[in-house]
């Protein structure tokens, strides 16, 4: 009984501890991913990455192993959200021990549930998914919104452009990835239109989209500060 | 009567799955549009595409059809916004057939009218009209301030960069684009100030220009919200 | 008396035609003198812009003339702000007529003060002329605030990459070229960080400062519908 | 019981007087810093700079003295945050003197803490803290939101584009590089994706992303507002 309130709960002083270790943890291991992509990275530590990856899997693993014995209904957490990444977060470990090396690279891509982790860990996680909730109809007109404008944005350059630039400009999907990048302001500054035409429309295609692709910004930013508001009271 | 209902009112389950099924035809349409642009397509994708277009085209003349059929007043239909939107989505096809297939293309365009039906059949979409609506005199200001902006942007810097870069801003038409990619905060990086002079008034003009452009969003965002807010009541 | 309305009122039918006249003859004018800028321009469309000029600025003349004698105390129209912006909208003209035609060029950038004329004869101005009125304040608060982190920004790069890249980091001012298209999110991409330092440097100032930067805008926006609410009632 | 009034209060003529002379030092200070990095300055005008950091100093120096003398308890004066600015505003002048010159530019770094006066003489600095003091814990949120979202972007081009620019993307930080500049939509065009996974996956993460990121810009923009209502009341 006392396990499980350390495990499942954060009210208690040991369940708090027992959270702050295993988000460290979880952090520890998504750098130590992060470094050893490094190349030229010297045996020793790559030795150490090792080592400190195999104790992580192997607390995790414990950690996934009490969750189960201590849960009400054993099957009910396996099959659930969390429980899935917690045997994502350490499944790919014992599959690719043991097999040929190069093909570990593949299932290394599993490695990443372990962040997802986090998502149960941290309370500041669960008010950004409540005012995502809050706004999800908003969101998905926006999203419609904006998959209708860009297809708009990219049919229309792909026409203007298309002769000066055959390349750049190849066909709509090309034409899509510079609407991304223009609507988005991001102007990574590969594609660009260069006729009078292109020009224009690009500058109306920015006046009507700066408006359509801020607006959920906004909505989320009013959502979490009422969501803010509502935990407070 | 019953067709009526199916084809015009959304309160019936066979008018949503009516209106659900053209809108999956439209989408297949823009994005069968899309691939098309693509070059290098083998003939059997090509033969597909093309047989997909003309069942796609079909359908929609039926719907068509039977919209002026079901029509209370036809000709008030046929010359309505929306009736002019249905007719252009399938003249384009009727027009260009056994025509030379060069002059195509520039009819094709109107194919993208298609994209315009969705408006009818997404409730989503009316809200975002109703917050336009709210906001058209404000967004009416903004369009005058942004052009205003947009103008002394352009005169400022051409006078500033014009002898250092004579090719880049040979005139004010060409400065106006450096203006519409430096307030939008795009910057694609194919034109820029090299001058002192200039890049301080890059810095002045910015100061200013994020204030006024970025306005519209804010307003958007805040008239959407009050009207989903009334639609919720 | 008659004629006093017209040109200082808005409330009468001819005001109302007599403003619309004066600013459709402001906007000819500034796009007569973007289009002026274009290289290789025809003789006959250089004589139709200077015919177009000449008619302009006589209308110009006989405005201000009818405005100093309708006025009620002349000297405090001359030397009011609109007063003034009248006077230099057409004082150019009459300066660089008859004299060496190179040194006409400075004067040629006064005309611009046409463009402010705008200002007064579009209501839809003065909201925007409240609003930030409203948030002066808050907006110097602002300005303190982006100044401050520009200066750092700059400073801060300028010790990480000057080793590096010698000849775009030469100067805190060549830094702050960089901080201004940084920070504003423009990244126009002539001056980058390339070291490992310099990396996390624009990263932790970009996360502080997109905060800074972008708060204005929020301001305005608020203002603006305040300020829009207050002149429904 | 005079002197104490106007160095450490501002409601008195002399308090005022003396805060601005302070404040006016400080950015002549922070400009002479900037003006020195420029390459090539004339021995004159290195002369003048000299000159004019030896006469801050000396006034700096004197100010902080009188501070020092007039604190009610000294000690707590000298190490509170203030107290150790304005040491370190003046330390690095006295520490540099009579040593090697090379070894000064690290100190030198040490002058910027003079910027960091200004935030006890501005009022208007002030309120920016507290609207930040108001919305810390959202800001925490989001960090770790940006911090999440720059983790599961740089792992996911990392495994699109390594294969396709092994250089641009030789690790999961160099993806990070990638992340930063395109989820703030900087977009240098220094590191952008060229395989369509790459640039489908950019297009998703952008979309979430933009959301996320220009959350806190709301959030504190709201905050100052309300800041600014509650000191006017």
């Amino acid at each position: 009984m006392n396990i499980k309130r350390i495990v499942e709960d954060t009210d208690t002083k040991a369940g708090r501890i027992f959270d702050l270790f295993i988000q460290t943890l979880i952090i520890i291991s998504l750098l130590s991913f992060a470094v050893e992509t490094l190349p030229n990275l010297s045996s020793w530590i790559r030795s150490l990455l090792r080592w400190l990856e195999t104790s992580i899997v192997i607390v995790f693993t414990i950690e996934y192993i009490i969750r189960v014995f201590v849960a009400d209904v054993k099957l009910r957490y396996i099959i659930s959200f969390y429980g899935l990444i917690d045997l994502f977060a350490i499944l790919p470990f014992y599959v690719t021990t043991g097999i040929d090396l190069r093909s570990i690279r593949v299932f290394r891509l599993f490695r990443l549930f372990r962040s997802f982790k986090l998502l149960r860990y941290s309370k500041a996680m669960q008010r950004f998914r409540q005012a995502f909730i809050r706004v999800k109809e908003e969101l998905i007109i926006f999203l419609i919104a904006t998959a209708f404008l860009l297809y708009i944005s990219a049919v229309g350059i792909y026409y203007f452009e298309r002769s000066a630039q055959p390349d750049a400009f190849a066909s709509v999907f090309h034409a899509l990835w510079w609407a991304v990048a223009t609507l988005t302001t991001v102007g990574y500054g590969d594609i660009y239109p260069v006729t009078v035409g292109g020009k224009i429309f690009t500058f109306v295609i920015l006046m009507i989209g700066l408006g359509v692709i801020a607006v959920p910004t906004g909505l989320i930013a009013a959502a979490l500060s009422e969501t803010v508001d509502d935990t407070d009271k």
